[in-house]
């Protein structure tokens, strides 16, 4: 099969690159409300290639922000129902100046279409929608039941589709959900997600004295929050990298010795990493992990920025009346956001001065996501990816959050597939972002192949 | 000659008031580039007054910035020559609303005036020639030499006055310095500031990585230089308020018992202070030391502002590349910003964890300063103040810096009287900003008082 797909995408390859052509330059920048009518248009867009595809109910959700798009393919009884997400949406462009060639006229160079959007997520959208249209069109049926939701708000928080899910669940109902937004680890290193951290994003205000004072007349008398703030901040972890939370630790489930041992088997070297990636003089964080560990196994605690008194340029005298920190930290399965929440609040409070009064506001939950290599959704895609890329794909971890991921996790009681094609150097949100298309067509192939693997039932495995 | 100079004064009052009034509604806001005009109107009206009142070598200088304006009376040979100094720019007037009346449109509500600048500094600028004014216009002469240099650039750093004294000291020379830009310790106890604190204003810059990360990629690898600045910001004072840097209070030089037992008999209350105007839960600072000792006569560093990372609304998970923290200290008599300065960039780097690199960068340094009260220049002052307003004047000191007295004492090499007749209400740089006419009329009296003061040889006293 992998063959035969890969056969068929080859023979459709000329239409593949020129939509994603037509597709990379509808300018569907989310976050800027000038390009509202290229959002809509990116909507119109894919919902039209979901008709072209022979895709059913297809319908633009008109939302609080930008619309989702819904389509589905239901004819398949006795197969299981998958669930395709995938963003339309794309971060700003600039720095313009930075592009070699303009971000929204995508521009073959060497094997990779270059242009905002790419590979986040504009790319790995048409590879699902395009697996669906060069089956239909070949077969006239798909291997399994289908639905796509496609959302135009990824870059700017989700909001709409969150709403929909938790409100729309029957709607979406399905048996595994599968989310193309990852990258390899590697060049021509399949890879497949199981695990992302999850999330408490809080804002710590701190506040002294009732109004902004002269640090020349009150120097020396009033409290200054950005000092009550450093000493909360280095309260909250040990120079050594430990967070200083009690409790903090408790829940954290380690990975799976297999996992552990695999991670040593992928191509990295915490001195390229150091040298290549981080640039930095040292790396940081706990000792006794590796860099793998520390980033995808272990939560963390970072300071963001901290808002509040004089920032602009030269020198004013001011005790501000108030500071805040953005703080955040990543949890890893087993930790409960709400647990970690209260335990941060109860810390900050703790290390206060006592001439400050101080305040945690929480911005964002998210609780982390792990799957089971072994898990029968997983292993198809693994087949999948084997077949097409001819290599055993790996299994990594993702340090980062995907609130679609753990969302439908929640609310479908279903497990996630990420089954992503983008490459480490594609440069999301950055200049010259790209995609490479070799990944592109393949990935076409892969979901091809991964609706076949999950048509087979498990006795015939 | 108290009793001579107020009726003088009380003759011309309606003038005095209508030329402030005239002065006031110049909107001579310099820090907004839009009000440039408006600034020159300014220094175009004060070199008008200026030949009004008789004054010569009226001259408006020209400088990178605002003008300074020039004008001097010569002709009182074997007189001590005074060099009076006052500014006639403005803060901005937001937030407009919350003025009860327009802020460039003068009103008189019961005792005061009120508009932007009426204490800070256009009443003390007039105050002072119209000092010489009057007697120019009873008396053909004045007691004493005097010198005028005004500026439009206080509220934006004062840095063409500062080249212009560096530069020109010979048009400069004087015997004594007269500022007026302070304010009495409370309403009806006139007041002389004889010591200012010094700065070392800073800005502290750590670098972590080479550009910034995803923290939920990199979070528990790369280095945090919001972590690493609370780390050293927590390292440079002690929970207790003293500052900890080594050396830092080694040349600290204490206020005679004299002057400290006269503090301790002023109306000032610390709980009040903490109530009423600091409005926090405590107070700060060393202990073993009163709140007028810490904020007068110790030295002490606050930290004014974070540059960096994310401050916008909502959560964004980056690990900034740097992050910067505007960090200030004030001196105290005897101790010397350069030898500061050195102390403070060694502790720094002792405290920057070993991931980051830290650089500091010098915004202003100035010399604390402190006058004898016995100094001949402050009796004449305090025996001109106590006449006008029948009360024994206090000697006080201001925990702030005025970069012009400073100034003028190192380059010119004279004693600066600091004699202004704002009052601690008048709301400077904030709306409904106002000045008392009472302390305008009784400011002109003293200054002409001061002068015939001046005039007596010490002999004679």
């Amino acid at each position: 099969m992998s063959s035969q797909a890969l056969a068929l995408v080859e023979k459709e390859k000329a239409a593949c690159l020129e939509d994603l052509k037509a597709f990379l330059r509808i300018p569907s920048v989310s976050t800027l409300p000038e390009h509202r009518v290229d959002v809509e248009r990116a909507a119109d867009w894919v919902a039209e290639q979901l008709r072209a595809a022979g895709m059913e109910h297809i319908e633009k959700i008109a939302t609080a922000g930008h619309p989702l798009v819904y389509a589905d393919w239901l004819h398949a009884p006795g197969a299981p129902t998958v669930l395709c997400y995938a963003h339309y949406d794309v971060q700003p462009p600039d720095p313009l100046d930075e592009w070699q060639t303009p971000p929204f006229e995508p521009t073959v160079r060497g094997e990779n279409i270059y242009a905002r959007g790419a590979a986040d997520d504009k790319g790995q959208l048409l590879l699902q929608l395009k697996a669906a249209q060069l089956l239909m069109k070949s077969t006239g049926k798909l291997p399994v039941n289908v639905r796509f939701i496609f959302e135009g708000e990824e870059e700017v928080g989700g909001e709409a589709i969150d709403d929909f899910v938790r409100r729309h669940a029957e709607r979406l109902q399905c048996d595994v959900g599968l989310v193309s937004d990852t990258a390899f680890f590697a060049p021509e290193l399949p890879s497949l997600d199981i695990g992302l951290r999850g999330m408490v994003y809080t804002e710590v205000e701190v506040r002294g004295a009732a109004s902004d004072l002269h640090s020349g007349l009150y120097g020396g008398a009033a409290p200054n929050p950005f000092e009550a703030l450093a000493r909360i901040i280095a309260g909250l972890k040990r120079a050594d990298g430990v967070v200083d939370i009690p409790g903090f630790y408790d829940d954290v489930q380690a990975p799976a010795p297999e996992e552990k041992q695999s991670w040593e088997r992928l191509p990295f070297s915490e001195q390229d990493y150091l040298k290549n990636e981080v640039k930095a003089a040292a790396l940081t964080g706990e000792s006794g992990y590796s860099v793998l560990e520390r980033t995808w196994a272990r939560p963390t605690l970072e300071v963001h920025g901290m808002p509040g008194g004089f920032t602009g340029a030269g020198a004013k005298t001011v005790i501000p009346a108030r500071a805040s920190a953005k703080i955040s930290m990543r949890l890893v399965p087993n930790q409960d956001p709400g647990k970690i929440r209260d335990a941060f609040e109860r810390r900050v409070k703790e290390l206060t001065p006592p001439a400050f009064s101080s305040q945690v506001k929480v911005l964002s939950l998210a609780e982390a996501v792990v799957l089971d290599p072994r898990n029968r959704f997983v292993q198809a895609a693994a087949r999948a990816l084997s077949a097409v890329f001819d290599k055993e794909p790996v299994f990594v971890r993702s340090g980062g959050s995907i609130p679609i991921v753990a969302l439908m996790g929640k609310q479908l009681h279903v497990p996630v597939v990420m089954m992503g094609f983008g490459l480490p150097d594609d440069g999301l949100h950055a200049p010259n972002e790209k995609f490479s298309l070799p990944n592109y067509y393949r990935g076409i192939a892969s979901v091809m192949r991964f609706w076949e693997n999950l048509a087979i039932p498990e006795r015939n495995l």
